[in-house]
């Protein structure tokens, strides 16, 4: 055995995270085994109190400690437009440019059906259910990619007929590109205007 | 405030890690939220045991279960040649040619003193005091760096007038380059012409 083995379990542990490989997996388990325990503690404990005082929120989807967000809950929202991204980290990335003032809803997914990711695996029906509650428009914020093109047109398809102006974020952005690594001032040309669909 | 306060001292804590920077922390994050808790689990408690329950060797210093790490305990490898390093994964990376069959010493660091690092805070005393125990051979194999020639040259030093043989691994590797990302052959090669100094 190379490795005494709970430095094997945590290196193992370490590399099911994504995008570190076996040599940064091993990097990172050699610095936790120097830095102090109270430090290693902090990180251990940060990861299951985030995992047990996390939940969605009940309304747009987003991660919230209470059953209602704090978007939801903030009366100066409009609540009259929904921006509906993939990502929980796609609603950070809007919310820095301190310009959209509206209420979000989170899909967690975007359409893929080579990866049998349908309608049903995503937040769709309780984007649905939000409709009724004066709703004037619905901004589609998903990403400029393939999947993120199709759940937008899958989107426009179900909420149309309902009579609420759907929107799509401009295409400011780089084709193929990702939300969440745009710069702001991208994302605000492409939240400015956004266009009718 | 833009993250869920537990999430945000999640983010905070994988920023502490080396190599992580804020997107990859993020990254990391989301992910942790949305593995089943069980996952999360286990790599909360990976973190904690292997904190808990790994030490130093008493003998060779590189990180150990028991008070005696598993080589030491070996009766098959050779007592007489000490194999220098300065990290614990340098042990693996020569353990994994199985080509050595004597004993290590891990220093944990190299000489260093724009950054403070001397003699002291290495375990050089550790191992002058494993010299009297019938040691034919010290093998100084850290990396062929400044710091690293800089260790290797003030150990022949300090080594050299008890009369045991130093030898420095041969430069068959990169200069500047690291031991622990060698491929086998080259470190090999360099094991095996190794040169006495």
């Amino acid at each position: 055995m190379l490795f005494a083995r709970p430095l094997a379990e945590l290196i193992a542990e370490l590399e099911r995270l994504p995008g570190l490989g076996p040599k940064s997996a091993q990097r990172l388990a050699y610095h936790l085994l120097r830095v102090p325990e109270a430090e290693a503690d902090r990180l251990a404990e940060a990861i299951q109190t985030a995992k047990r005082k996390l939940r969605f929120c009940d309304v747009c989807q987003n991660i919230s400690e209470a059953a209602s967000c704090e978007v939801c809950l903030d009366a100066r929202r409009d609540p009259t437009t929904i921006c509906v991204v993939s990502e929980p980290r796609d609603v950070i990335a809007l919310e820095r440019l301190n310009e959209y003032h509206g209420l979000y809803h989170v899909l967690h997914g975007l359409l893929s059906p080579m990866d049998g990711i349908g309608p049903e695996q995503l937040k769709v029906h309780e984007l649905v259910v939000r409709l009724s509650d004066n709703v004037k428009e619905v901004i589609l914020a998903t990403n400029p990619t393939l999947e993120g093109d199709a759940t937008a047109l899958y989107l426009n398809k179900l909420i149309g007929p309902s009579g609420v102006k759907v929107t799509r974020l401009a295409h400011g952005m780089p084709i193929g590109g990702e939300l969440d690594y745009a710069d702001s001032a991208t994302l605000l040309s492409a939240l400015e205007y956004r266009r009718e669909m």
